[in-house]
């Protein structure tokens, strides 16, 4: 996001704080009492209270700390009217009856406006201050939500949709051959850019490769390369996916996706439950990742994402709702899945697959701002100043030592405890 | 509990609203803008608007609805500081290193006091109106468990933790032989029914067959028997326990319980995730049931329990938090994990495994209610008013249906939707 600009106005300029993060994925951090300064969205430096003389503009309460805001890596903005609906049908069902035509009615750039300006600031309230979003086929909605988020105060990659394959999409809710797939995802490339907002970038959105021609995939990898915008798309969600792309391509999803050029660096690639090792190898040799989608792959993927054996690969690895296929808005709660689902393989025969909470929330927080490309996710000099302020669980009176709170605080936190969320040093909620 | 009186102060005689609630395990019923009548703590009549002539004394916002308090059948009390933590560890390291220490420091009352003044409040907060609790091994704190239902408004059954295997429990927290544990027990019972209080009834509770000797579980059943008090505990929770009790017994966890006698009307069993045909038939026969505990069985059961074959086959089933095993407080939380249950069982195999939110909401109010033997989980007339007023989730404004607006409500709504929470009639929340 090397194009991202300074916003002008930044209210923030030091904040005295406790800080928790996960600077790697197997380290808690805890940092009490420091005052972070801030200067241009940025911060500048974190001191120690006593080596800071000067004033400061905000001190949380001892209940409250400071954690990195959280990235979403993988949310569907369209099926936000669908969240905690319809969660009882296999995927290709729940696509055809459900999600295409709601996705089909953002041809309404109102309704698109209306839904935008109820989601974006809700997920702030949830800590979100980073997402990759799914947009739907539509231009105009699209760039409404690329205007949404600048307006609103959210870090934001925003990708049109690209879907036309005549099998694998209705004929309602398509674009009209490979040619329009690429050239309308262009032109929407075009327009976020011309907005010239720090917080907002484009990305090259092919849904998936069964929603895709061969021809619309290749030309959108064509796009994002001339374009220098990274790819989101999904990879390996469940037997079905992984079932159409070996039957077409003849190799697993990640190998079709490289063939077409669309395995980039920071290519996240939603879901990925079924990678075999070389496909590992693979997404780590051409620096992309995983969108890990916990609480949606229970109803979707019909088997759990081992983040543990991705991230010993070298993949880059973040959290995603992937809202409306996860019923939930919180990255807090995906962090809860995240460990559930570990221990389901670990269930299923693979002891080494386990991930505890420090995992899953630098998944949530430095490991998706990793994917993302985005100057996020761990609190220090040179990074931009996305955080929020959480007050401690009540369950965290019983601890007497961080780890213990952090652990309260990952499990049991949620948007009532969330008090104060920044983006690029702008206070938003 | 045919022993609960009527309390003396019940606050509210009318209310109108629209209820939702679920009757039976597959059905919905939707009653628009009705006029609940309470007396002594009881529905006595439940009108259409235009059928109630008088003086309402609440009507709910048009946003908030009526449904029925939760029934959470089975929470450990004084686990309650150990909520959100050390969910990473198998289930006898979790006993041994983390649980049984802190259970044991239940020998100081005031501590129970106080962790009791937390988590009966914070629960009715939730909407859970009605408990099955273990307490700890100590009479003292078990009494004052009972004392803090009552004085908090909370409908309890409330068992002192029996437990007197030399290998099964550490030196430093057990009975002292099976005449204590079953003497104890028959003190706590009657320490209980001397508050002579509506909401509360003791409970015989076995903590477990590893936990206890076989003079012990026969001791208890007679206790049971003898004063017709029902029984909870666990059965096959994972492999460990199954195995242990397979090895030690040479029979099933439930045909062992049944033989000392435990499975009797309403028997409680906690899990049972290992439970073959047999074993079902043998419960269902017994007329007692299932705690099933969705959240709690992913970290220690090692598999899912099947909600749909033990409904099938006519045993009483529930749902329970598992408190600290389950690191969510929440009933509602509950269903979602439910229907993720009975979806790992369908990846597993067993298509017909699936319930939806409207089964999993049953076993949270009726199903539950059914469970424990008490009038309540069903808003009808001759029943208890346990009831909860819940603000539709924000994304119920894209509803246009009673059914979607209720599997919103399932789904997404917490505590920060819940407004007012009634116990036989009594406002306590």
């Amino acid at each position: 996001m090397r194009r991202v600009r300074v916003r002008e106005s930044v209210a923030v300029t030091s904040i005295r704080a406790t800080i928790l993060q996960t600077p790697a994925a197997d380290r808690l951090e805890v940092s009490t009492d420091r005052v972070v300064r801030v200067e241009a969205g940025r911060i500048v430096g974190i001191d120690a209270t006593g080596d800071h003389g000067g004033h400061v503009d905000v001190t949380l309460p001892d209940d409250v700390v400071l954690v990195p805001g959280f990235v979403d890596t993988h949310l569907h903005a369209p099926q936000w009217p669908q969240l905690g609906t319809a969660l009882d049908q296999p995927l290709d069902r729940w696509l055809f009856e459900y999600t295409f035509p709601l996705e089909a009615r953002f041809v309404d750039t109102d309704l698109a406006r209306r839904v935008w300006d109820d989601m974006v600031p809700s997920l702030l309230r949830h800590g979100t201050t980073s997402v990759a979003y799914y947009g739907s086929i539509h231009e105009d909605a699209t760039l409404a939500l690329a205007e949404a988020c600048a307006s609103h105060g959210q870090r934001a990659l925003i990708g049109r949709c690209a879907m036309d394959h005549p099998e694998g999409t209705p004929e309602w809710y398509r674009d009209g051959g490979p040619r329009e797939a690429v050239d309308a995802s262009g032109r929407s490339i075009e327009a976020i850019r011309a907005l010239d907002d720090a917080l907002v970038a484009p990305i090259v959105t092919p849904r998936f490769v069964p929603a895709c021609t061969d021809a619309a995939l290749l030309g959108l990898a064509e796009l994002a390369a001339e374009t220098g915008t990274t790819v989101q798309t999904h990879c390996s969600e469940g037997d079905w996916e992984h079932g159409h792309v070996l039957e077409r391509c003849g190799v697993t999803d990640s190998v079709a996706l490289d063939r077409f050029g669309l395995l980039r660096p920071n290519t996240v690639l939603a879901h990925a439950t079924h990678l075999s090792d070389d496909d590992r190898s693979l997404i780590a040799e051409r620096s992309a990742g995983v969108a890990h989608c916990p609480l949606s792959n229970v109803y979707f993927a019909d088997r759990a994402f081992s983040a543990r054996r991705a991230i010993d690969a070298g993949l880059r690895v973040g959290l995603g709702t992937d809202v409306a296929g996860g019923p939930s808005p919180s990255l807090l709660a995906q962090c809860g899945h995240a460990v559930a689902a570990s221990q389901r393989l670990v269930d299923e025969g693979d002891p080494a697959a386990r991930i505890d909470t420090t995992t899953a929330f630098w998944m949530a927080t430095a490991g998706g701002a990793d994917l993302l490309g985005i100057d996020a996710g761990v609190l220090e000099p040179g990074r931009w100043f996305d955080a929020v302020a959480i007050r401690l669980p009540a369950a965290a009176q019983w601890d007497d030592d961080w780890p213990s709170r952090f652990e309260r605080l990952v499990r049991l936190a949620g948007a009532s405890e969330i008090e104060r969320v920044w983006v690029g040093g702008r206070q938003v909620v």
